[in-house]
């Protein structure tokens, strides 16, 4: 009994300490901090190991079910976690990564964040986070003038006001986008005479009162897949996200947009909101904004841009004019995950008028009081983190200049790149960059003469197809090597009649890529074409 | 020109070094990460002022919308945030901050989010997340195995398995409620002869093909703000939360739910779902699961059980028990940020069915292509961070026995602050703790003893809005005081024949409080009340 206690005693006073010591300096996790905290770039590339591990492989690491029943020691658990997990991870920041759009982290991020997770505020509510909630606000009012440009009275109004909010921070563009459409269905079917509202009596009563057919979202055929997630999770189905063709620059055609909104007044069906994508995912495109505001205003609708990768462009005085018009949209999706080079999970939504949110207005009776400054009354999540500080850090310390040189790099970068792809006799550029992405295959000379003036449709899909499995190939290699990294997809090609084509796809957002490292990476993938002979029967079978 | 240029030259150089050379050890930002690596609890009692600053003050510091166009060096920008953020956050870990579900973290958590950050793990799919995909996988089997236990069998088919998920990690609990009730809603209004599905048609034409006349969410009347919010975005509307009356213990009244299932039967109102709850926000009381649990399986509805709070309590063998039947429910919402120590982000949603999520399934062309283990396809976020990883790491440092000792000392502590406060003469103790929760309020002895024997209900009413105004008081001057926070709510209290009470609310999941910590609270709380006689001219009139 009393060896049974002083076990107890003995386990309880380690719990105690997990609490309240720190870990020492010269302990596992002591050395790994300050070997990250003096240099994260090398941190990385020692502990990140190039693995041709196939992921089932890894799994086996990763299949107990049961809940460990002893402790582990920290710097134990710490040697486990550096071979097991950090070995086998993904090295999004190294600079010949450049399939992502998750790239390199300024140093100074790293010890905020830790002060961030420290801190440990919750956003939902003033009284967990207080003086967050403020600087929240603030950012808000920074990126809202940031797409808007109202003058100082506009913010000085709206950006601390309890009833309004400027936008919501959110865990990332999804969220984002759905809160956008949340606001806009909401606003759409609102409370009319004995009608409640559709967030009060629900979707189904709400088209009754209305009377319409049904409700469509249109975006262009390269509108992101959260677009259909958020027409699932408000109810309006994925069918109802309507795909407008694009033109040859992957930009959305306004004449089909403009015919296909009367085609849909006719039948009763009313457009909810049309998406603008600035900065398609797999092209890095915008859409004539500006256009589409003249359309959204015809025809009444939600005008919503998807600024989840392109918005950060706006912070470069001179690519700006490129999303001209996303001072129309009502509502803007921005995350500062991606060009804003903040880590994951800091998302953002934009409305261009303050009152917006109250179509989503929460309240509970222990926290977000009506005429309580609580931030959570208008965000579709509830407890969250202080990501807003990362964001406010980064816009003081890189300040806008400091982004701008950073987004024009980019995209002068992407110009390069597509230079010396276009120069090599033995690639294709499919897409040329618009912002920092573009597409492009490994396609022989001789294949491309053959391609260029061959007219049987057939044929040249046979050869496209061919094609599409070598780029698989080389894309493949190239990521098991662990040196480069460069992602895939499919895409439509005008010049091919429309046909889908398996495309190399790069995003160069990593201030740390050279030039050099652009040159290595076509490189390799010559030498990797070569190597294709080998497994050519085996290619054509797949 | 060449002025310009070298400038030019100098801010990209600097830019550059923003991303390779970290903080200096000796730099601001340097020492104050060596701050806080060595002692986080001395670093945030040094750090954090206890402020009677209004939020209206602190705002003044938040107020201009303008991004920067001049770049600040990183330890100027560090001391800004010492002074106006650091000093004016909450000091959520405090362990006289007992009114909060934030508590303190285990100190090998810091280090380990920094790495976290620092390796800016994509989520959404294997290709930006590799090992961290299998990890998260791990970790929602675990959770599963503490939640339905099933055999080792059924986690090796599944865990790892394509087209199956044994939940999803988000954001938080509200973000985890929406999936779970978004399942629900998809597996509900499924696909059917010539109709599509809700998830492709939407709700509208789901409604007229089931021909329902509505639906309904069913809960106790302490069921959390976040299932109105739920039904609001999925279309289902607030007002079809049907709020079920709870007993004096503030556990949902069985009779009432099977009858009012009844009821709605006969109006062709299908109940979607019967949520259960595990640990109210208010008062930390448990739902009879179980009985839940038949009535849901007699209606055919999805039974679903928000465990935000309560669900780390299945990790204590002694306490398990409170929480019988949640294996009978086909969802379950636990946040890890909650009871389980880890940093605000970490919620998680547990189906009992891994095929589950096939209702709630995306893909795209570039990820989370069929067959790919991408865990993006069966979550309602797409970009998400690695938290998984520290729910691993504490499962493994801590371990069972481990989380075990901190529930059952929490609850313990709640005992006996319940104990003195019904000792002490001048406080009546509103709600007994099940869990570490409980309720309380300053109610002089006399008073308390009016109460008892008076029986003109409008007296007694006009008693309680004084003891009311006396509550909020002393909650607000305590706050403002800064050393320790209870928070307070009103509730509904059954021996003043359920009217609406303001009271005291604690929680006492902070390991590193004290029973002497608690009995100063009570102690401050009385001087606040005689203070209150200074103010209660004021006080009556508010």
């Amino acid at each position: 009994m009393r060896a049974t206690k002083r076990i107890a005693d003995a386990t309880q006073a380690s719990l105690y300490r997990i609490f309240t010591v720190a870990e020492a300096p010269d302990s596992t996790l002591g050395r790994l901090e300050q070997e990250m905290s003096q240099n994260l770039v090398g941190f990385l590339n020692n502990h990140i190991v190039a693995s041709k591990n196939a992921l089932t492989d890894i799994e086996q690491d990763f299949i107990n079910p049961h809940i460990p029943e002893q402790p582990e020691f920290v710097s134990d658990h710490m040697r486990h976690l550096l071979e097991k997990l950090v070995a086998q991870s993904v090295h999004t920041s190294s600079p010949s990564f450049i399939g992502h759009m998750t790239s390199a982290l300024p140093s100074f991020i790293l010890p905020l964040s830790k002060l961030m997770v420290g801190l440990n505020q919750n956003l939902v509510k003033v009284e967990t986070s207080k003086a967050f909630t403020p600087l929240e606000r603030q950012v808000l009012g920074m990126m809202h003038n940031l797409v808007y440009q109202q003058n100082d009275d506009f913010y000085q109004n709206w950006m601390h006001s309890a009833q309004h909010s400027l936008g919501a921070f959110c865990s990332g563009g999804t969220v984002a986008n759905i809160t956008a459409l949340w606001v806009a269905r909401n606003k759409l079917l609102k409370a009319d005479g004995d009608f409640r509202g559709v967030a009060r009596e629900g979707l189904h009563r709400a088209m009754k009162h209305y009377g319409y057919q049904d409700l469509a979202i249109l975006v262009s055929d390269r509108g992101h897949y959260s677009l259909k997630k958020s027409a699932d999770i408000l109810g309006i189905g994925q069918e109802n996200v309507i795909a407008i063709p694009t033109d040859e620059n992957n930009k959305i055609d306004c004449q089909k947009l403009a015919e296909k909104c009367q085609q849909l007044a006719a039948q009763n069906i009313k457009v909810l909101a049309i998406v603008g994508v600035a900065g398609t995912t797999e092209t890095g495109n915008i859409d004539p904004l500006d256009k589409i505001a003249a359309i959204a205003q015809q025809n009444q609708c939600h005008f919503h841009v998807d600024a989840a990768w392109g918005g950060a462009t706006l912070l470069s005085n001179k690519y700006r004019s490129l999303l001209k018009g996303i001072e129309q949209a009502d509502s803007v999706t921005i995350d500062a995950h991606k060009q804003m080079y903040v880590p994951m999970g800091a998302g953002l939504v934009i409305f261009k008028d303050p009152a917006s949110v109250s179509a989503i207005e929460h309240h509970a009776e222990y926290i977000l009081r009506k005429g309580s400054k609580d931030l959570g009354s208008h965000t579709l999540e509830g407890s969250r983190p202080g990501m807003a500080m990362l964001v406010y850090a980064s816009l003081h310390i890189i300040s806008r200049p400091g982004y701008e040189m950073l987004i024009n790099q980019a995209i002068e970068k992407a110009k390069y790149f597509a230079d010396i792809i276009n120069q090599h006799e033995d690639f294709e550029l499919i897409t040329r960059p618009e912002l920092c992405l573009l597409t492009y295959r490994y396609a022989p000379k001789s294949v491309q003469a053959f391609l260029a003036r061959n007219q049987d449709e057939e044929a040249n899909k046979t050869v496209n197809l061919l094609l599409g499995k070598l780029t698989k190939f080389i894309q493949k290699r190239q990521r098991e090597d662990g040196k480069s990294f460069v992602s895939r997809t499919r895409i439509e090609v005008a010049k091919y009649g429309g046909e889908k084509v398996i495309v190399f796809r790069v995003v160069l957002a990593n201030p740390l890529t050279t030039k050099a490292i652009l040159q290595d990476i076509l490189e390799q993938q010559c030498q990797l074409a070569q190597e294709s002979e080998n497994f050519l029967p085996e290619l054509l079978q797949q």
